[in-house]
């Protein structure tokens, strides 16, 4: 927790800077308010699900096809009647009523509909906010600074003083790897303004010094995007990459636990000093190679990937390797911040004694964006850059969002509802050890496995038929990322949903 | 002219498949709707400019000070009061009032806080559609597959049947990119759906035959995005490139016009000849390399290069040039596109004999995107994908904006203010050659140079003191980029405090 974390850093002096510790002392009183304990419902949410059509169901097919002429479509599932959505309760075009374990790839952060994000514009300023979206970056609304700092900075990771908005997680990464080269190349400069004129020159023709041969190590089964930066950085599934050039950036494994967790730890510990390891190694072969690492991203849980944990001990270690390398360790927290794990930043679970150098975000978040030190701001204007750098649409209403997250103490449920739901989970693969196995997470950013591929899909499947959306990870999880208004209520539809069709199988 | 264009490829039997000419019928209906003559004013609109403290006064100097605690902050000018910014009228923290001719990097299309986009979503149902904003490749909204039909279809370039939304102008350009490898990448495997086991690993690792070695094709001065395949692409200033590994791609010469064109027709129709034969070679060049050029971009304007056009006859060679090497043509409308240059899309002025292979947009359009034709349809799922891919809340406002176009007849207006001003601006360069020359561009679309960087960036600030915003690109150049709403009278006042300045000067 941040505060036992707090106490340990001011312990061991590793809180040097004192708006770090502002910034601590900050977040503890916000806490202290998000770790009340209550439960409150959704109002207007049906009591379970209910299906009445094939799923899809006919008007979900036929819509398919329309959208078909226009653009490749393989990937969706359901046409939404967002109209009707309530809380966690997701609604189809053919009337169907399924209890959302998934919430659009986990970006639905309080459920759908909520009242407090329906009168978020109603204050005609807001309005005006959306609809005259700004170069933020030249003209900003004279409300940004306070918006950055009320919005944003009030659930800033400790340590971290400084935000850029973005548009997505993508580019919320990519910039984070511009910054990171900046930042690196600015330490091989020695910290001067001018750049030389060859490095002018060559950059124009994508050669260096200018355009330099340096790379980010990113994870084996690790997500990070799909623009090329990005794409560069994803290692989990080969669809995604096929076809499109990328940089000769270092992969590292990362650790594969046996579980349950408690019964396998000499492997597990093992299967970190391995990775650790090679990280080390990969680091020194890129050295060699001409293609310094200048920076590493990783997950705080792998999620595309395979919902793939890690130990704090891994984390902390891998935290040293950069700090001994020079490298700048950047934490995306684009499908774990803002709450599902049970803290705002999953990166809180690991106790780093000191701050990661960028947390990037997105999805809950509402708004892309990464929190970074001082040391990563750019020296010069016009580096970390677009038209847009963000949306304040977003902000008003990621606003709201943390407004209910703070009043309805929803981190703490979201602790409540995870820990009910990972015993039952549990339970389930106790019973059924040879359908599902490897149940893992923390909150309600849980996961569980089953035997092959194809059984997996199966049960995905038949969750949906049978009104519960889940989704798929990896090469045999199904993955579970509900809203954080998820409560124990629909935890046990999800349990007995799950416990059924295991019966059936 | 589209109808000129239609019968003449109706002539030369260019327009083989029917959808392509089903397409120009509709956009010819169209056409006539938005070429109908009218002015209209906007309400409350003030007068003129008004000047009441320095610029930037004090309150945006204290805002700046409190944003530049959270980031770099060197490119911001000044911070907007929304909630008074009225039509063509900016209005700054300090209540000083500017008439915009730079509209947020040419991204505002039809003013501020117009009537139309103010009461986009009064009806509940698309305030629904914003607040719960779906994962688009999964479960979109059943109101979709019409909105991109009713919304962005209604203005697709001729010939284009097929769109993808994004979320900016970089990401919409970086999956462009993606299409057309993973198309070049299709006709090397003869369509074949299959990927090679080695092709399914070498990718995991970023190398080929998986992630293999192609290239986009971009051309010295153009500006295509800051994520790092856009920034591969983008040529026009090293501060946007220094520090960013980069691919090692191919940059081709731009035409570089002498001005008045109309006396330097040989000059420049020899610069068009040179720079295509420099296309051409530099293709043959990366076709040895090993890195073939699989796609070409383009701006049909260079904007941020320095506001560079080239003519209709340079852009027809250079699809001549791509249909002969087997290269897909993207035509980059991000700051073009809806309706600046007097078209809705400013490679309309170029009388194409086939369509372009993707047109890219965002800014006034307000949410990204690209147009693409069947072929660029990618055959597999997740292939071009992300998690929100768009936002249906800026296709409810692009949906009044579009309407407010035909309903304003201002693509016409824009083709009349554009005309005004342009003469204007040549009778500046004919008074004071030492100070303004090259004026340049379509219908608002405008540009000019001064002859020195200082003297430009003088012009350009004295413009803002005086209560006019307009840009500046490249190394001489002040562009003028104001909203479709921009008058005969509102040209008038940029004319007139242009003329007071040169007469000080």
């Amino acid at each position: 927790m941040q505060a036992v974390n707090f106490l340990r850093m001011l312990k061991t002096g590793n809180m040097l800077r004192s708006t770090h510790s502002l910034f601590l002392i900050k977040k503890l009183r916000l806490s202290s308010v998000l770790f009340r304990n209550s439960s409150v419902g959704v109002k207007g949410e049906p009591a379970k699900p209910n299906i009445q059509t094939s799923v899809p169901g006919p008007k979900s097919q036929q819509l398919l096809e329309e959208l078909s002429s226009l653009q490749q479509t393989g990937s969706v599932q359901l046409f939404a009647d967002y109209d009707k959505c309530i809380g966690n309760y997701f609604v189809d075009a053919d009337g169907n009523t399924f209890l959302d374990a998934f919430t659009q790839i986990s970006s639905i952060p309080i459920g759908y509909n909520h009242p407090k994000l329906m009168e978020a514009f109603k204050d005609e300023h807001y309005l005006k906010e959306l609809v005259n979206r700004p170069a933020l970056g030249v003209f900003p609304s004279l409300s940004w600074p306070e918006m950055l700092k009320n919005v944003l900075m009030s659930v800033a990771p400790s340590g971290l003083n400084c935000v850029a908005t973005m548009m997505c997680g993508s580019c919320s990464n990519e910039n984070a790897y511009k910054s990171v080269f900046m930042w690196y190349r600015n330490k091989d400069r020695g910290g001067k303004m001018d750049f030389t004129p060859e490095e002018m020159e060559s950059c124009m023709i994508n050669q260096p010094p200018g355009a330099p041969s340096l790379s980010i190590l990113s994870f084996k089964g690790g997500f990070h995007g799909r623009t090329f930066g990005a794409l560069s950085t994803t290692r989990s599934k080969a669809i995604h990459k096929l076809d499109c050039p990328a940089f000769d950036w270092p992969v590292a494994p990362f650790p594969r636990y046996k579980y349950p967790l408690d019964q396998h730890q000499r492997e597990n510990c093992e299967e970190d000093q391995k990775c650790l390891e090679q990280v080390e190694e990969v680091i020194q072969k890129y050295h060699k190679k001409g293609i310094p690492v200048a920076g590493m991203i990783v997950e705080p849980i792998q999620a595309e990937g395979g919902d793939n944990e890690a130990s704090p001990d891994f984390f902390k270690n891998l935290q040293k390797i950069c700090k001994k390398n020079g490298i700048a360790l950047i934490i995306d927290e684009v499908q774990t911040g803002c709450g599902p794990t049970g803290k705002m930043w999953c990166h809180e679970h690991f106790n780093l004694p000191s701050p990661p150098d960028i947390v990037t975000f997105s999805k809950k978040m509402l708004t892309g964006g990464f929190y970074f030190s001082e040391e990563f701001k750019p020296l010069h204007p016009y580096r970390v850059f677009n038209t847009w750098m963000g949306d304040p649409g977003k902000l008003i209403l990621l606003k709201q969002v943390l407004t209910v997250i703070k009043n309805d103490n929803l981190i703490c449920q979201t602790q409540e509802t995870g820990k009910y739901l990972k015993e039952g989970l549990h339970q389930l693969e106790n019973e059924y050890p040879n359908i599902i196995n490897s149940v893992r997470g923390r909150g309600t950013f849980l996961a569980y496995n089953a035997p092959t591929t194809e059984l997996r899909d199966k049960i995905n499947n038949t969750l949906k038929k049978n009104g519960v959306l889940s989704g798929v990870c990896g090469e045999k999880t199904i993955r579970i990322r509900p809203a954080l208004i998820f409560e124990k209520k629909h935890a046990e539809i999800y349990l007995d949903t799950l416990r059924n069709i295991f019966k059936e199988f």
